[in-house]
């Protein structure tokens, strides 16, 4: 990423922040409340916390990181912000590095900070009970949820890496459909380690999430459990591959079925799930309210008695799920725009028949809607 | 595992339950608050709610299963829980799900329900806001921290799962050792992927987390990033090699250095961390404070004027980081004590020399531990 990127992402955190009043945010990613908005606006992988101050404090438009790791930190992060020495320097403790930012920004007495919003009650007790001189702000429309609707709308260099991540993606997809075709790939596992092996060589940091290879035998569920066995992929019935690609940072996630003699039920089920996936993707357009999409395909699926037990698709980008969600709920208010890209992952599971996934990414455009990925129904 | 030890577990919980007057705790298993305490409790792998009542309420000593895979859960859970439906069905609102289990179980006004002690202040709010007939507690001393305690000391079938483990650990480094020497394995991928392919051939569930493998250009990371490439493993100086493997849901993690042609300073840095290493296996014993530990080790690297810049270790179990913590912090207050199993995991870092970390499982006897893995400095 070119390092202007990320001051103009900090400069839009900041009008957020000038416009609520709030003097300082921090943003926190450890190990159980992980926070990708870190590496969004610093380059810097994981594991710090980082303070952005506004108004008139900031004698410079960089960010404060305080890294677990700092010599990672120096090579990701140090064009778009200081370091104040390593989350150890604090006890691992947000409230310790708080004061220490607080007196190296010369935050006024009174002046808001912004905490996480998914900081535990019994934490945010702490944080309002230790630090007295100023005023603890922690809630559901804060940042976190601006940055989210930031990063939900990608940038030209975002939609470049996942279109890249696509590209390699779809290289695997022709790959896999190959090597099962042939019988070179026969189990869960070896699918899996493919992915992960083609995928490293073409560059990228890694897979999405831990793929999900699911033969006939294990595809009913939603989520396979555990992700892959040494168990046959690709024999007859219903097979499930659930996977994604990770460059520069920047997901993919898609899914194919390997379909072998499949029985007149099974083949309702997947020919179901096509046309569920044809028919999100044409209402894919600027405009549309996202869980319109999401409610025809339910009412599809309910035509025939089917039910989907999962969202219709959901963002992605830095994240493997990030905004906007494209599922059926009234509280769901997010609008397609151009620049947004998201999967569409019908699906439908049954105990017997076994499952039937289809997953691609697609990004809203100017006039209309582009498929990046290529993963389909594969006949074996 | 036995059926009857999930019953087992739920009644300990029950216990806590009575003595601080809640009638219903509910436990949650969403992305972004994984609590892996619902498989302990009831064998189901997650994405779940868990109701536990307690008291006069409750008709059986069942548990109430919200999964969001009921086919899942009806495969690992439904000898020791009771299914009412799915995630779903409640729009994927604890709240709501909430309500149905109180009316479920004929909860009395007034009563007192336990959400998570991870539970976001803003999440809170809406649950205080929107369950006015109950009384919602959410603290730091709450059931979560009581299942901490009670999983931080494993009880026979665990040891078993976890010894098991490590066999197929032990198995593996051998492995790693002479296909390193012989040149087989020549980068990072081809040693992580040889760990997945090899623990699942052993019949685990896969690795506990993302192998860490990171060649001598990159051991200078506490946790490389990316975990690994197709860069080399196993070159001149040192490279790092962090995994663990799953079976029946239960963890190890180790770490390995390889040395190649090192240095003076560079031995002197494995020597240290090989010194470190020992000392603190000297003092795992029951009774023992657990900071106590790594302020030795702590200490003994000041006086080179060296720095730790983590933790000394951990405990492990169905999750790769548990309790005890072996951590050198005022606060910590573990005390071990037998059936505790943890990491001793002793490591220095440096942008020039490279990395070294020394990482054993250990578990606490009554006469005092047992090293379950054999992790070494490999030279080659």
């Amino acid at each position: 990423m070119k390092p202007e990127i990320y001051s103009a992402r900090l400069a839009k955190i900041r009008d957020w922040m000038i416009d609520e009043g709030i003097s300082l945010v921090m943003l926190e990613d450890t190990e159980g409340r992980r926070d990708l908005n870190i590496r969004w606006l610093t380059g810097h992988p994981g594991d710090a916390l980082l303070f952005i101050g506004a108004g008139q404090l900031p004698k410079e438009d960089k960010a404060i990181l305080v890294a677990w790791d700092v010599n990672l930190a120096k090579i990701y992060a140090d064009h778009s912000s200081v370091l104040i020495g390593s989350y150890n320097d604090f006890g691992r403790k947000p409230i310790k590095a708080i004061a220490a930012v607080a007196q190296t920004l010369g935050l006024p007495v009174g002046a808001k900070i912004e905490i996480p919003s998914v900081t535990p009650y019994p934490l945010f007790l702490d944080y309002v009970g230790e630090i007295t001189d100023y005023d603890i702000i922690c809630g559901k429309k804060g940042s976190g949820a601006e940055l989210s609707k930031l990063r939900a709308v990608k940038d030209s260099l975002e939609i470049d890496n996942i279109k890249k991540a696509a590209d390699i993606t779809n290289e695997i997809i022709d790959l896999l459909e190959s090597n099962v075709l042939s019988g070179k790939i026969k189990t869960e596992q070896a699918a899996a380690l493919f992915i992960e092996t083609e995928a490293r060589k073409r560059g990228c940091e890694g897979t999405s999430f831990e793929t999900l290879a699911a033969g006939a035998q294990r595809s009913f569920a939603i989520h396979a459990f555990p992700a892959y066995t040494c168990e046959p992929f690709g024999t007859d019935g219903l097979s499930i591959l659930d996977f994604g690609v990770k460059y520069n940072g920047y997901c993919t996630d898609v899914t194919l079925t390997f379909a072998r003699n499949l029985n007149p039920k099974q083949e309702k089920l997947v020919a179901m799930v096509e046309k569920a996936a044809k028919l999100a993707a044409s209402m894919a357009q600027s405009g549309t309210l996202a869980k319109d999409i999401a409610a025809s395909v339910d009412s599809f699926f309910n035509k025939s008695k089917k039910k989907m037990p999962h969202s219709l698709g959901h963002g992605v980008g830095l994240q493997e799920h990030e905004f906007p969600v494209i599922r059926n709920a009234a509280d769901n208010e997010w609008v397609l725009e151009p620049g947004m890209i998201f999967t569409i992952e019908p699906g439908l599971y049954d105990p017997v028949l076994g499952g039937c996934r289809l997953e691609n990414d697609i990004l809203i455009t100017e006039n209309g809607h582009e498929v990046l990925t290529t993963a389909r129904i594969i006949y074996l």
